[in-house]
């Protein structure tokens, strides 16, 4: 539907410059809500996260700081594939790494599907085994079999590596599968990749998946957006903007320009984007990243639909299976898929 | 799509006392953000609005307040009306007051439809035409025909008044249309009022219209939500629980068990409701009200779509409609009105 208000859009572009109207917030006490389960309780009760402001000045600095992360994730990942009945196994795809991430068992109408699984960790961390996380709980909520790409990252390869190498597998899955049954996910770093690469599949004349699910995207690697500062010492996943995770992006930049829609999608040309589910909390640094990604959308007339949840920092939605949340937030993205995917 | 999952839900019920992890906020400074329209920059730059925490306490005091805020939209409503080229008439409806909002023209598939507008001001603001504000936007950015609610509010009237007369007119409007032609909406108590005639029509065996809008709904008037402390002193529009739109919706209660869902809907059972949009910002205080009944209605298999703007506080969207965001913000609803409503 359009209206005679569609006419005079033009001349309400986006604002250069900030209006006066700082806000000066007081200190303030915020409570665990009551309002969630318990185990999310304690996500949200958590200490802020140890090295969100402990920033390495070396490469070895760097990997030494990826490699605990990493172990601390997959000292938790046999349980989790026990749990869910989900299998991992390492695999090679025109020379990318990746892992296959099969359910125990697929229902009939997931048979013809197979999703991709790009890794968040602000473009530096989880490599391995340790980025598969996330598929992992796709795979067992939603019974899809998912290719979850290991892709390179800095401070060896960076950008446009991930990037590079998420194509490369792209490109062979839609030979796999038809692209109208596949679907792209991933939060964080993976929610960027998400969106990149479907800018890049439009641009390098690919097909494009049926569906995707950006979730709590990094879409705006210059850090504008308001929740930046509004939800600044609130997130405890990633606490505030220019600390750990941002030196982390740039590692992934290294030096190009951070407003170029690969690097920052929510400044790309949006239409003709496949169906979309965008997830996020209200604690979320990343709420604006998400919002915004979701107007844009919808001002490109895509079908765009977003899942906001209480209380929650960035991406705990994935961080106890066990929390009523994580099933919530991860079955809505697989009836989204399995209302937009061929079959 | 279900999984085994869902066969272990029971065990995660929500806990009732919150868990140790109170988060400590410092005082930051937040600034205006660019990622907005130069209107919406005003309106978020604007200071606290200067009666959040002035308290009348006497009926008088409570009416001359109300009088005042009540002037103060007056004054803007006839170069609204203008602008969007609609027109408001008074009328009564089996002895509830109202206004019959209709735009100057009615494409073809919005001949036989007709919506039911719920004013918000936390039950006691905007009597009369001053409630007619989202009404002339909803008929100007859609083109609907709007019968906007003019019900009984307090000190005079508490509840269940305003619920009675906005049960009074649904069931006279059931025969003006029929039912899955409608739609009911409204922001604030007027999302209150909006959801609360769903769970009163389903009690009454009344029938459903074909869809709702429930803008930032005050859900619950218990104040449970993150939202509320984490956004407090950041929403400028609200401010902060406990104050003056508290106070009112305390006046609307008048004693009454505020868990009850005809006043907190968001404690009601939402199966079997009409699709629903909800519309928020991310400095909302009503940002938990919103995402809680979202989820509360995914939960029960409701189809609901959400919608959450960049840097808004309570119900900004209605504030200015020169800005882009605020045609969105309606058009985004008619849109969906579209879709779910019989023609």
């Amino acid at each position: 539907m359009t209206t005679d208000a569609d006419s005079t859009r033009g001349s309400n572009a986006l604002a250069q410059t900030p209006a006066p109207g700082t806000r000066e917030v007081p200190a303030r006490t915020v409570p665990v809500p009551d309002t969630v389960s318990r185990q999310m309780q304690v996500l949200i009760g958590a200490p802020l996260s140890p090295t969100w402001n402990v920033i390495p000045t070396t490469a070895e600095e760097w990997k030494a700081q990826v490699d605990a992360s990493a172990a601390a994730i997959m000292s938790g990942l046999p349980a989790l594939r026990e749990a869910l009945g989900v299998k991992v196994e390492p695999m090679s795809i025109d020379g990318v790494k990746a892992h296959l991430v099969t359910p125990q068992t697929i229902p009939l109408e997931n048979r013809n599907r197979l999703l991709v699984h790009v890794h968040g960790g602000c473009f530096v961390s989880f490599p391995g085994e340790s980025g598969t996380l996330e598929a992992i709980l796709m795979a067992g909520f939603g019974r899809f079999k998912v290719i979850s790409v290991d892709y390179r990252m800095p401070p060896d390869h960076p950008y446009p590596a991930a990037l590079d190498d998420a194509m490369t597998v792209w490109k062979a899955a839609t030979k796999m599968a038809a692209p109208k049954n596949m679907a792209i996910f991933g939060s964080s770093a993976g929610g960027n990749l998400t969106l990149a690469m479907i800018l890049r599949a439009r641009q390098d004349n690919l097909p494009l998946p049926g569906a995707i699910a950006p979730g709590s995207p990094m879409s705006d690697l210059t850090n504008s957006g308001d929740s930046f500062h509004a939800n600044a010492m609130l997130d405890n996943v990633l606490v505030a903007p220019g600390m750990n995770c941002d030196r982390r992006a740039a590692l992934y930049a290294n030096g190009h320009d951070l407003k170029d829609p690969m690097l920052s999608p929510v400044y790309g040309d949006l239409r003709g984007f496949p169906p979309a589910i965008l997830t996020s909390g209200t604690r979320d640094l990343f709420l604006s990243n998400t919002v915004r990604v979701h107007r844009k959308l919808r001002q490109a007339g895509v079908e765009a639909v977003l899942q906001v949840f209480e209380g929650q920092s960035h991406a705990h939605y994935m961080r106890d299976a066990s929390a009523p949340e994580t099933s919530e937030a991860f079955e809505e993205i697989a009836r989204f898929f399995d209302r937009h995917l061929g079959s």
